[in-house]
């Protein structure tokens, strides 16, 4: 199990390396009868492509969408469903050189002690290429959610320290700006941080949120495949993720119980809670409640500052790393955390349904 | 899938409730050949074992483990084995007012709405004792690991804000106070601090942090498995956990590249690192330097003061929760945390063996 | 992984050896709302404990089932169920010397040669005692398959080369002769048989069949989890089968389309099938006609008569196995086989839950 | 799960129908360093292309292998290997009527039972087309066996009840004639009775045979994932596959003991067996002796005959089934069976690297 498949009941495996023929994903256990086109999955892959601002590598690609299988007449007909990406602007003579020596903070040095050898075209399978097939995946699993209701609001909370403002929130500034922030004026303080970086030939890092809303109660299984847990995976699964929280977080870690219980009380739809600093979720299973989920990323480990390192054979050097390189990860991941939290909501929901005999039963005799 | 199974080579089932017959667990996969007894396991339990301070409930249980299977003249066949710990002091008593309501912070909603209604008795199966059969199969992944040269270091980093200072850093200091803190002075802090908590009826919380050390380079699988996306799983799985970090975690988030970055170095072992905000995995796979792992834990939702919450009607009620609770539930967590990075990094260590065709070729032709 | 779990939404991990503590299993995935007591499960056990025919070996065991967990005032929960029997009738003492050869016909070679060594006492894992957690496992399958509608017959089909007639076919009989055969004549010349076999201290092999009626159709997945290759697993995994059919298996292999081909045809109850050769699956997925199974059993592997093999040395040498066994494996093993097949068709009918999106919108709507 | 996925170590995730773009593999868990080009699999695709002879299907495809990912410069990197066949000759035009009616001996009521509706074009997922990314895949698995010095030989051994004689055998024969037969004078007669059939426009089944060689002892799991039980799954999903049997199969129901046991002896290698009815596998792990798999291949249910049948309505109809069709499929099964084989094979050697601690310590003390 070299660890590219993701899922029990709706299970993706991607495939594909920064500079090969493509990037791709095959998803078993799509359920038949979704409308789906290609049209479907491009915004989420556009979200994510390089090229959109001046913040992010000045690579060129279409990151154009092919659906493969396992749609018939415009529907999902519940066999595997392939999607492909081909590379387009693969400069392969940017990377040469990185093939003799180990880039700190990249799984140059890792990749080589677990396989013996690696592709160093641009990171190979450890680009951040490699989310293409989840982004693509996880549309998928998104247009399901909203079919049952479910929504997803993903955008970066931090980004050098400097965080959105409750009072300036505002959901719709969010794709306005470079860096899918609902917050204009972070954003905007967020830019002069960046250029500074990038100036210095440094990077940055930063916070991203992820606000899940309709989410029915009880999905999550108790013990090791708690929503949270499942959450926690599929987040740090991404490159570049160092933290995951749900709910206060960190923060909880401070409080005291009577701050940090959330109040049941009663509304008009019935059963809610007063506050929410458990973030949606108790004993591992989901309360109906927004769920909240943050990631901590790590700032580009591909700067263009001078660089000590070693080579191959273990000898100290200084590298300046060239190529086409995002100053800060963070926007371009907002999508990618929302695919996976996605497709970890899906395949719960999926597998939620076999909890009680008596719906069961219904669910058959009908 | 109800959730209770746990790895891929090294599998583990849990099962029992708090008060139910008892506590155990099936271990599927456990290499042949490794001395194993009861004495190896034992002491693991006995730091969660309750009663071990006036900071824990006042339940008794002597948790003493048994061997079913798997294990014949001392010596682990290869074959599941069975562990099992009876629970001897169930007060059932304590518990039946809280089956009409939803108590505040715990998984009592969330349960009903999933399964229809739950064991009500002292959490059930959401009870902190669910943990024995994760720490118990942990401690047989962890004497693996030592067989391996790896060991796993796990104390409470800080308790309600108090956090231990690097200066005073004592691994001795570790089993000599009840809070698993390497730091008396901290840990004489904490006391005040928890002492305070219960005199208010309150609760507190903490972070847990452990370092593992000796891995070799290159475990872990890129992509979805990776060793921190496990690690993170593994985790927040545990009851009461609200976040997880590796190496430099959230602060990550607010650092430049040029400082996250680690150089790698050469010394008299070979290729390594001159520091180490990585945590120890760069890309999903162990760099070959410690790995640094934390854990946010919650304050015990169960506390003696006045709460306000719902019945399973929906009417607004005031409790007072009996019983017998913990007033911080991280040092019994300590060993929890240790037990669940352990069972991955064995899981992932027998993973690893598959990566490279010509040692696969060596191991069968001999 | 070891290979003791088996299913993906309905698993169970079985343990345990012939004379060690006991035998057992967890089930994790039984859907909450199930009424169980031990009195579901013993009829089942009782199929398979020995002494219950001259038949049979003369070990005698209570195989009393136990329930640890997962059910709370006589419901399922949703919780691991765990289950246990106790070993009672250990003879220790007759196996001793089989630690110093290997057995022909047994696994006594092959443990040793995947794990180093073995818990030689009879037959360790390998014993077929180990069948009692497919059983008691299987039984609550059963149960719930009952809950929807299906049923299994399960019974002995041939032995010693002698068949059933299916003009004396009566499901009644099957309970009352020693070989659960439903052919009294069938049976009794069958009892002749075995009864020379033992005389010339040899033993004896068959065929058992089973039927499944009241399965919905479209329940199975297509390519690799087909409903008949997830049986065929499930059957080949018990000790002493050597071939799995379904329908008409390999009589089909001669066979021309015109014939083999079933005709659908309308009825009362709507589209059926006019003959039954596909065995009621096609392509994978039920068909809505019976289900039909079969499995071939190999002779007793242990007989009494002096057979030549090698030592641990690899040294020819004679032996005359002692110990109490089985002249024939066939009729306690029946049970075996119906136990797997309900544990294949729960998993896959959980499975076939997710297949429509309008259905699931339906199941999260209410 | 839609059961698209196969394997643990080794995994497959194939997908694509008859009519659609194409369809390919995605291999997860190839160990890196493997010399891969598209001429190690093209020989395996060709050996079930279609139009190799008269006894063949007139759909004309090039089934030409490309490498999309996994492998640099000539050899796999331990990433995941996409694999893809582009569809060409997809005369939809041929399969229109299909889609009003449920053709016998076909999944087209199943899918539409399970999903609602279905790709009716040449069969959709059903199709054999299917069988491609078994096969590509598969190419890669027997490549990584060579190299443990493990071959796998396949053959047709019966056809419409003609069996090849063990005097004639001769495996220089197997591909020189058009039914895979190592018999010329059983492949003489099988034309005659194949053209007999395709004049009185019906199919014939047969029986495939797999022998493997080279398979150290001790390989498979104890209990569920059995080596015979893994295979037994592999084999039984393939489309039209109702039997399979490892070593005597169905014969050693009828045998005794005493002649069924296989004596052990000790050769020049070590330490073997005199006979091999068990068929190199006892107690579900690998005994050291040839492998032997056999697998029951029912008739072609497309035949030119009218067949009664149903439409969608339940109405009874009368159908001519017009399109491409192979008479017979064993033939062009042969090499699925042996792709399939060899899938389970690599998987089970993979997993059977962590049976011993002391194996595992040498790995990694190295």
């Amino acid at each position: 199990m070299a660890g590219s498949t993701f899922g029990t009941m709706f299970r993706i495996s991607t495939w594909g390396e920064s500079h090969g023929r493509g990037i791709g994903v095959v998803i078993d256990g799509c359920p038949a009868g979704l409308p789906l086109c290609g049209s479907d999955i491009q915004p989420y892959l556009d979200r994510r492509k390089p090229g959109q601002s001046k913040f992010t590598t000045r690579r060129k690609e279409g990151d154009q969408i092919e659906i493969l299988s396992g749609v018939f007449e415009g529907v999902t007909t519940g066999t595997p469903i392939s999607l492909l990406v081909f590379n387009e602007d693969q400069q392969s003579r940017d990377y040469s050189e990185i093939a003799s020596y180990y880039r700190p903070g990249h799984a140059d040095y890792t990749f080589d002690e677990k396989y013996g050898f690696r592709d160093y075209r641009g990171g190979g399978r450890s680009s951040g290429r490699e989310s293409i097939g989840r982004v693509a995946a996880g549309a998928i699993a998104l247009k399901l959610l909203k079919e049952l209701g479910i929504e997803l609001l993903s955008y970066s909370k931090e980004i050098g320290g400097i965080s959105i403002s409750p009072e300036n929130f505002d959901r719709k500034e969010i794709m306005k700006n470079a860096f899918y922030m609902p917050d204009q004026e972070a954003a905007e303080k967020v830019a002069s941080y960046v250029e500074e970086k990038m100036s210095e030939k440094d990077s940055a890092g930063g916070i991203i949120e992820c606000v899940i809303t309709g989410m029915p109660a009880g999905i999550g299984e108790p013990v090791f495949d708690k929503l949270d847990a499942n959450l926690a995976k599929a987040v740090m699964s991404i490159g570049a993720v160092k933290g995951v929280e749900i709910g206060d977080g960190f923060d909880a870690a401070k409080a005291v119980g009577s701050y940090n219980n959330d109040e049941f009380i009663t509304d008009v739809k019935g059963i809610t809670k007063k506050t929410n600093h458990a973030g949606g979720i108790l004993g591992g299973m989901s309360d109906g409640s927004a769920i909240i989920l943050r990631a901590a990323i790590k700032p580009t480990p591909s700067i263009a500052a001078a660089q000590r390192t070693v080579n191959k054979s273990g000898e100290s050097i200084t590298v300046n790393i060239q190529g086409r390189h995002d100053p800060i990860i963070v926007p371009r991941a907002v999508v990618v955390v929302e695919a996976m939290a996605g497709l970890v909501l899906i395949d719960m929901l999926l597998m939620g349904m076999t909890s009680k005999i008596d719906k069961i039963v219904e669910f058959y005799k009908k």
